[in-house]
């Protein structure tokens, strides 16, 4: 990989500002995408089991990941601490003391039998950022502060915490690990009883900034590089009952029945269609159908399923809620069944700055990198600190859109490639704020 | 009920069948009703539990059930005994002692949190048909023969010991009652070490004629009393395997999905559809469904489900697996998934005699019951003994189509109108057999 000195000073890169926009700045910076890639491939032995990498939040594997991470931190020249909600914390100060931190990370943690990029390739991307800074005596106005949050694959729930938006009952639930939240916080060096300490509000952060895998197939379908991420999806989870009448599959003449599984099927079917049918990115999903009894000769009397839609509209959100219900309606007097609808989970989209989405742009086009805008249609700790700095992610392609999965992969260059996307967007979003 | 005595001897009675046949035989022979309903209240009582009525063959409910049947055995003036497979059996001797046995009778034994008249009717209806015979002076050319099959509702075992159609493996698998079948047999008074003893071969039996509630709901919708069984279906259980690809379901757009579930739904369709657009009686029934991972957020990778045909005649089962195999393929293609297809249970239809069915039609006839041909859509020990020896069996209805519940319910004045049809059926194969 190469390196690059930083030409000029802070004022010097903030008068050619206009200049980047026209895409005539001479040279963009690099950070040591080989020295990333080897702490990632040293990362990939911590928590691997033969189902795949087990770093569950809190577990001992967990653990094992943040003490790696933390002398990553202390070879970036970073201090590290660990605030009272868990998450890990350095800081590399900025020439402006006064100003607010440009906040960069991701999470080390992962779901049982994941991968090695989901959460590292943005944490180790922040850290190899900072390092770059550093090494290539390159200093910001804002102070550069890098976190690893802990237990997003739970939850998001070290940048909830972070933004004050846990319930205190929230901390006695039971995760992964076999241990509550109030329990993982003290095994990760954390103090749930002093959580207010590290809470960020309005104001206190500049930006905050996340290197992501994709999760999805959209970039190498697409054969592009970068992906610049307008928002994080909305979500809409919805637990549907379907009520029919069991009864005996040999003596239930076709006419007589109320099929609560055949009811649930035209009822996938035609959500799938009406998905289908309009132009957008929407995307709705059947992935939970438990009928009952479940028994080979007997006709199902009912079926509990759960839909699962997002978009980045919430208006979008609203009009196929609707629509499924009308769908259900439809469904249940054809059929002799009934529909009911119960919420699981609703969360509102998360909307990129448009300002954060141009340093993207720029930085991708400044390296050469192919690139689209595009949503987010997994979660990621970026959508609660959303919700009190202006935010931005970067997005790189995963293999066959793999991940969750021990198969889940994303290229080297690739990685290498995302971290110099968000070293030249920090240095956009220092001479912008 | 009516009590009347039989007007002719044997041999009077063969003479007048013609007559018969026109519909002017001027009085048909009456069972006692009301001791049959009576006795099926008292029956009502063993076994009940809040769940419904559990007398699980084997079971210490089923074992009182049977003793209760020994006593009414008894007081039909049957001297029963259990024979080596442990079904209860009782002659009443034949004026004709050279003859073959007309064999009636059904089973004692209930599901799980199943009713009171599914296989009782029948059975006590058998003991009453028997009574009613000596108490009249009736008496046949041939020797009736009543029997209580064991464990119909595990496997109509009792039956298949009885045409020696149990695999002796068979005898170690577990049953509900947490007995195999071999500790059952032993427990209801049988001898699993001479089995051979209790097997009817071809040409042991004149006829088996078995009254049996309808458990579905075609003669109470048609409004009419008496069904005249043309047969018991044959049945194909198929296990399906859907395979796509499990993915996220935020971040897979809709076009690139290999969602199992969406496959398995629209082939669940598909088969409702197939089936319905053919006249005829068949059935088909998606009854258990199991997608993988069967979670909100992943689309579902894999999912495994049950098709259940049944139809009177082979080559309509043959057409429709062949029609489902060539649905699934074009679903497969359509969706980017795979579907594999094992045979799980494969049954031959079991045929009445045609004979059988005219006495049955002429029995109701005679009593001024409104009457139907129809399949049977469930299984029954008749299955077995059609192998053996001409078969017929006769349905009354039951409300609402209910069977194998606590709702199950068949009214007493049904239950004395189908003994009524068996006493006449009986006596009619007495006359020309």
């Amino acid at each position: 990989m190469n390196r690059r000195t930083f030409l000029g000073s802070a004022a010097a890169a903030a008068a050619v500002t206009p200049l980047l926009r026209l895409g005539s700045r001479p040279q963009p910076l690099r950070t040591n995408g080989a020295r990333l890639n080897s702490w990632l491939s040293r990362f990939d032995s911590i928590g691997r089991t033969p189902g795949g990498i087990n770093r569950v939040a809190y577990s001992d594997a967990d653990l094992a990941g943040r003490a790696f991470t933390l002398d990553r931190f202390r070879d970036a020249g970073l201090d590290p601490r660990i605030d009272t909600a868990g998450n890990i914390r350095g800081l590399l100060p900025g020439t402006v003391p006064s100003l607010p931190a440009i906040l960069i990370g991701s999470h080390v943690d992962s779901v049982t039998d994941g991968g090695n990029y989901d959460g590292p390739v943005g944490s180790f991307g922040a850290l190899e950022v900072a390092r770059s800074l550093r090494e290539q005596g390159v200093r910001l106005r804002h102070p550069l502060e890098v976190v690893v949050w802990q237990n997003e694959e739970g939850g998001t729930i070290g940048s909830k915490l972070a933004i004050g938006d846990l319930q205190p009952a929230d901390l006695d639930k039971m995760t992964r690990s076999g241990k509550t939240i109030r329990e993982g916080i003290a095994r990760v060096g954390g103090d749930a009883s002093r959580l207010a300490d590290a809470v960020r509000k309005q104001g206190d952060l500049a930006c905050y900034l996340e290197l992501h895998i994709e999760q999805g197939g959209r970039l190498e379908q697409a054969g592009l590089r970068i992906g610049v991420v307008e928002g994080i999806v909305g979500l809409r989870w919805f637990e549907v009952t379907v009520t029919g009448m069991a009864n005996h599959a040999g003596t239930t003449p076709m006419d007589q029945r109320q099929d609560a599984m055949l009811a649930a099927a035209k009822f996938t079917v035609a959500v799938n269609d009406a998905i289908r049918v309009e132009p957008g990115r929407q995307v709705a999903t059947v992935g939970r159908v438990i009928p009952s009894p479940n028994t080979t000769n007997v006709i199902p009397g009912q079926v509990v399923l759960t839909v699962d839609l997002r978009d980045l509209s919430p208006e979008t959100l609203s009009r196929f809620t609707a629509r499924f219900e009308q769908i259900a309606r439809a469904i249940g007097s054809a059929t002799g069944t009934r529909f009911a609808f119960a919420s699981l989970v609703s969360s509102e989209p998360a909307l990129a700055d448009p300002r954060a989405m141009g340093w993207i742009d720029a930085a991708a086009d400044a390296l050469r990198l192919t690139r689209q805008r595009m949503p987010s249609g997994a979660g990621h700790d970026a959508q609660e600190i959303a919700r009190i700095a202006p935010m931005g992610m970067i997005f790189i392609p995963s293999i066959g859109g793999i991940s969750h999965s021990p198969r889940e992969f994303s290229k080297p260059e690739d990685i290498a490639n995302g971290a110099d996307v968000l070293l030249n967007t920090v240095r956009a979003a220092d001479e912008a704020l």
